[in-house]
């Protein structure tokens, strides 16, 4: 028995909006769950990422109506990746920078993977890579 | 276009040996690329699970024979979760009890999502969670 994939990923960042603005309107991804101040929620995939203020979620939830969990909450530059397409590349290049989002470092590995590089506003670095990097399929291709 | 899912999730500890014991011995994940006092990377699903020691990769990356990549790293406790499937949970009871770990929390979500939280050795917050608590299909059911 092993966990059969990642579920949830989490980054942190004080400016919810600006993180917000950030992965909905450069990444495209969509917001599912929101709470001022607090957190934004997306949906990736088969899985959802997380933003957390963290000065906020080391404290225990003690909301009326809240579900609490347990406290969490990092400072300094966390990172995490996206999964791209090989036939993607180009144009997440352009968009980010049609957004003003300097690419910070591009790497094509041994193996054939690609990388891009890149900051959230709150300094996390941020990956956009081809499953190939990891040896695994992109069993997503023939769904286009 | 947006990302198709996400490939890597990082959390950061400063015992690597630790770590890799609980995630490969707790959990059951497989190690794929160890570097010691660096990083212990574990498969997981379609995507890659990283633990790195926050003193090292937050400095940039200069040893000969290695592609140098962006620094990153975080204090404090971080937080992701695993998927587990709903049959699965009782074992999963089971399996972090034989091994000492308490579960910090266990919650039935209003959907009827499940979820077990515990720490790992570094005081991350780490759940086994079901995919229905975000609505998500365990399409992994079938394989079995």
């Amino acid at each position: 028995m092993q966990p059969h994939g990642i579920l949830e990923t989490a980054v942190y960042a004080q400016d919810l909006d600006a993180a917000e603005r950030f992965y909905a309107d450069v990444l495209g991804l969509t917001v599912i769950l929101r709470e001022a101040g607090r957190h934004v929620f997306f949906r990736c995939g088969a899985g959802v990422f997380l933003v957390f203020h963290p000065a906020i979620t080391v404290q225990p939830l003690t909301q009326p109506g809240h579900i609490a969990v347990p406290p969490h909450g990092t400072t300094g530059a966390g990172h995490m990746a996206f999964a791209m397409r090989e036939s993607e590349i180009a144009a997440w290049r352009e968009r980010l920078a049609a957004h003003g989002v300097a690419i910070e470092q591009e790497t094509v590995w041994p193996n054939g993977g690609h990388s891009l590089y890149f900051r959230d506003p709150a300094g996390n670095s941020i990956e956009l890579a081809t499953p190939r990097l990891w040896g695994i399929e992109d069993n997503t291709i023939e769904k286009e």
